[in-house]
């Protein structure tokens, strides 16, 4: 129940129609009986350094989740980002720290890491392929690179995305072996959807299904629905996979942490969550 | 459950812990299965202009139910005013309009008259005094004008606020006799506290409770808890009196109406409402 002494996390992103982290954190809010709500606020692009300030003023804001499309923007709104932000080019948590300063921080390459390695596969000294390199594809390539992948391949739209991203890696990880410019999904171990293809009906796949082994792992970030037509694609030919939303459960308890709110498993987070598609 | 899809109605004011109404709203739109939530939003005086901007551009907001100590300032911020709202000096309600533009509207005094009529107090021809000329008192001043009473006492730490209210009300009511400058309870049909008084722990009353005839109705705005200090004195003369949440519960259907959610009954708010204390 929202009272006036509830702790607000603002939920900021635009659109907000698909947002999920309110269904899974408040429940599990209630279920502990933490007096915290997770809030979206639609804020459109040429808004969100105005509305950011505007809502860290807010006296029963603690913090916020940062998504689509500020997420890249946020790291240059705070006044401090942590390592994998920097790295990741993105923030997608922001706390407000006790001096009125603002931390930026991101998990959601952590989250989608976790979620792969505890489905049996060993990142390390694999061949990956990240296709989207915005916010939550760095993230991603990040974590991955931090995971111990031996060859990346990034791909993006905008060329120089996909190039930025390189250069921030090479600065970390020297020996990985960086590709860009390339959507060939053929050859790999790993490969993620990191664009918003699947977030509008008729949308095309991302990747060329019929280049893809039934041994690549294929990994997806939209949440929309969980079996994207990326997902069911990689069903019918046979691949491991794993769903935008295990990437999302995976994360949270990193967050809940990052707000000061305790910890929780994916498993709890999936039982009590009320996502509705 | 809030979602993504959720129509916010953003319940600006500073401080906000003794907020009531997202514990009245928000169990009525559960009810009536209207998935929309009044949120908590804590706005510091200095904020309040740009803030309110940043609230209306996010994309899932409607509207604001405003309150202290912002009321007063709305009037000035907002695209066009009800007459209402004018008198009052003091908007606490603002609606988004399908154009963009904002209308700001007043239910405060509008919810304490109805109140007071319902429980049996006609107000026509009557003497009061209204102590407090801020935004609350101002609307409840308007509304007592409206219904027909005969001379109405001003009283307000800030003389000039007194001042200023009674030449909005001797514009549009110069048949009402009007007197400012003294807080003396005795003499009245009704005396008013729209002041603060009573908020906050170890206040004093707001009148001289010894110069109240028991005959006097008392009339309370503040609703931290139910039984305030001055109702309890009240009561303990004798007085007819009414708590700050009638005026709460007897304006909400006004502004379901205005925030074009359909209406309610004063007793069903009441039984769906899960105030705490």
């Amino acid at each position: 129940m929202i009272s006036g002494k509830t702790t607000l996390i603002a939920h900021i992103g635009f659109p907000t129609e698909s947002f999920k982290a309110p269904m899974i954190y408040n429940p599990w809010f209630d279920k502990h009986g933490i007096d915290a709500a997770v809030i979206p606020m639609g804020v459109r692009p040429e808004d969100f350094a105005t509305s950011l300030k505007a809502i860290f003023r807010m006296s029963n804001v603690r913090g916020a989740l940062v998504t689509m499309p500020h997420k890249v923007v946020a790291n240059s709104l705070v006044d401090e980002i942590t390592p994998t932000a920097r790295i990741a080019g993105a923030s997608n948590a922001i706390l407000l720290r006790p001096d009125g300063t603002l931390l930026g921080d991101q998990f959601d390459g952590a989250g989608f890491v976790r979620g792969i390695e505890r489905k049996g596969l060993r990142l390390a000294g694999k061949r990956v392929l990240v296709s989207g390199n915005g916010g939550v594809g760095s993230a991603i390539a990040a974590s991955l690179a931090a995971a111990g992948v031996a060859q990346m391949a990034l791909y993006d739209g905008h060329v120089a995305s996909s190039q930025a991203l390189a250069a921030r890696l090479r600065e970390h990880y020297p020996q990985l072996e960086i590709g860009t410019g390339s959507n060939d999904p053929a050859g790999f171990d790993l490969i993620v959807n990191a664009t918003p293809l699947g977030m509008k009906e008729g949308d095309p796949l991302p990747f060329d299904m019929s280049r893809v082994a039934p041994t690549t792992f294929v990994g997806e970030v939209v949440m929309k629905q969980e079996m994207t037509p990326l997902l069911l694609a990689a069903q019918a030919r046979g691949c491991p996979f794993q769903l935008g939303t295990d990437m999302l459960f995976e994360m949270i308890p990193a967050y809940l942490e990052f707000f000061g709110f305790g910890t929780a498993t994916p498993e709890e987070l999936r039982e009590v969550a009320q996502l509705r598609y």
